[in-house]
């Protein structure tokens, strides 16, 4: 009998998971996600066929993130029927300056791990919430803590490097990037696909509701978008990217915003939703006969557009784009969009291939191989925490299920 | 006889002004300058072959910004000897959405222009406080504020737009950009030496204690580094340039800055200066052996460099390179390795060119031309200013020295 992963990649108000069989394929045994906590969770997992297999929903009250971790682990000793979990692998999102790779997690790592909210006030606890309840209720379990951070590790000083007061850098205060569980997935998958492409000068697009670009060369991140929280970059969902820093100190006086007006400003107000006045969502503002989403996503594709500019800066130039995240994955006009303004590049878009899903989307013309590659933070995670607790924890393991408390 | 125009550039700690006479060549009579104000004031004036013309100097507390413009006013009447300035041109730095190019001053224009002084505090009160003073000496004066912002209202919206709640965009929180007068009178010097160069995709780097980077296209700026103020884009001698606006919140919170903390901060406290630890100067730096002197230079190329590339995506090319201010007129090495870093656009320096303080500095390998041109803010603004007051003020104009009164 194979060896359970679990994983659990816990935002603000939902909780993904997923358990893989931790063969030489690591094969998905089931995903699934709590949703909508604290509004109307819903908890809906799916077989790896995308059948689904267990659908519930509760009453805004009746579901915590705390008490939604403990259903996570119920429902999944109930589909594994009496095979064991032996490893847990965790997204988190700020590994800081101290955690440079997958790290298996205890009391002093967790609290290390909670000194870092402050630097993802948004991400951050919520990330740590499920690690914390697994430890009380299954501590037999180990935990593995998986960074968005830490494929940035390999970036050069100068491109992390702020230009402020020395202090402040050697404090911490400097570009982490983020996203990392992502590039390092589709780095790996365009290894496997175009292994020609793999070690050269590369910018991978994930574009979902939070939006970043990598650099990579020799299949290491040299630049990143985002920087020392994931605000910075790209036009996201609700997020505003890079904007003057003179704007925040002229709100504060004017508009008498303070800290937590700036932060729902910039995280939650702005982006796509703030341009539009009408959504954060892609697919919405793609639907829409509205000239103000038309203008949201024209500044979307814009700001990809100069930052990709940017990158090929630092790499000294490009030799490849991938596309990925769900709106690189899914939305057609964002990737033509796109490939339009990087014309200057040499990038010259096959529209049939793109329109059609192909993996390989650029014209025979083009002097740049353009890939779609859909990421799998989930797997890397697996990975990592499969890798870790099988060296450490032979002694430890324990069936999960024996131990567990019922949730109500 | 000719008739004189006088320019007027006031900064926090220094007065800059000029005499042109308005002949078709526009020749210099003598610049001068009234330098630390509140520290050590000086008042030195060079005739148009550098030759000194005046030198004075006083205790702190003798010259304030007020006084130190009616010795100004009072030297240029002595070394006029007689002859009328007819208009008086003053650098700007902030036009709003409402002043789109060289403007005469009323009091309503006065006033529209001090409510901009949010958007630049550092820099618009004290460009606005030498037109109060001459508006209540010498009324009869006509005078002519031009502004750092208006070359760059021919940027596409994209370009201006920052992804905020558009509410925001609408009441005017946009990339305004500066430096405009340099660049315009760049542009203007390309299209002399190089007419085969001026309407194409240009990059133009002003680079000095204040930097910022112009992309044009038909001599037209289409986006640049600098935003809402001052302080974004380019690493600067004491300024951040582009920050993660989650630094700011973070140091709200963790640091207790508030705006004039982060102000302070952001304008004074980083850059050249922060890095280093040492000088926001370049010249003290290159002669500084420290390793900190090396990597806050390094960092203000590689953000250059980076800029450049972002640019250049929003141009869709670049066809050449332009250098100017004071760290792009003067220092060679600079120069170097903002262009090594610029290789993969196809530039490539000549070395020689480039020790020799040529005007073109590109090697005929190069598939970019790259030249370094002086710019000249004050023979802009004379130049607006002469063609504004010999419109609108034929009827108005007086002898300036007939009634200023006495300075002590």
């Amino acid at each position: 009998m194979t060896r359970q992963i679990a994983v659990i990649n816990a935002g603000s108000s939902s909780i993904k998971f997923a358990v893989f069989d931790d063969n030489p394929e690591q094969s998905l045994r089931f995903r699934g996600q709590v949703e909508k906590i604290g509004v109307g969770p819903t908890l809906t997992v799916e077989g790896p066929d995308g059948e689904t297999l267990v659908e519930k929903e509760w009453a805004a009250s009746d579901l915590t993130h705390k008490s939604a971790t403990k259903v996570i682990l119920e429902t999944a000793i109930a589909l594994l029927d009496g095979e064991a979990v032996e490893g847990i692998g965790h997204r988190v999102v700020h590994g800081g300056m101290k955690f440079a790779g997958p790290t298996l997690v205890t009391k002093e790592v967790l609290a290390s791990l909670a000194e870092l909210n402050p630097l993802a006030p948004l991400h951050q606890p919520h990330n740590l919430s499920p690690i914390e309840t697994i430890m009380a209720e299954a501590p037999h379990i180990p935990q593995v803590a998986c960074f968005d951070t830490a494929f940035h590790q390999t970036q050069p000083h100068l491109s992390s490097a702020f230009a402020i007061p020395r202090e402040l850098s050697d404090a911490g205060v400097r570009r982490y990037g983020f996203h990392g569980l992502s590039y390092e997935y589709v780095s790996g998958k365009l290894r496997e696909v175009a292994p020609e492409l793999a070690d050269k000068k590369i910018i991978i697009a994930h574009l979902g509701n939070g939006a970043s670009l990598c650099a990579l060369e020799h299949g290491k991140s040299v630049a990143t978008t985002m920087g020392f929280t994931a605000v910075e970059g790209l036009m996201m969902g609700t997020r505003c990217g890079s904007i003057d820093p003179g704007v925040l100190i002229y709100l504060m006086d004017e508009k008498g915003l303070d800290a937590r007006g700036l932060e729902d400003l910039v995280y939650k107000k702005s982006g796509l939703l703030g341009v539009s006045g009408i959504s954060s969502d892609m697919r919405t503002l793609r639907e829409s006969s509205d000239p103000r989403a038309r203008e949201a996503i024209d500044l979307f594709v814009y700001r990809i557009v100069r930052e990709i500019g940017s990158l090929a800066a630092a790499l000294g130039g490009i030799d490849g784009i991938v596309f990925t995240g769900g709106i690189g994955q899914r939305d057609t006009r964002t990737r033509r969009e796109v490939i339009a303004g990087c014309g200057w590049l040499g990038a010259v878009l096959d529209e049939q291939a793109n329109a059609s899903g192909s993996e390989r989307i650029d014209a025979r013309s083009s002097k740049l191989p353009v890939w779609v590659l859909p990421t799998d933070e989930e797997r890397v995670i697996a990975r990592h925490a499969a890798q870790l607790t099988s060296r450490s924890s032979e002694s430890t393991v324990a069936r999960m299920d024996a131990q567990m408390p019922p949730v109500g």
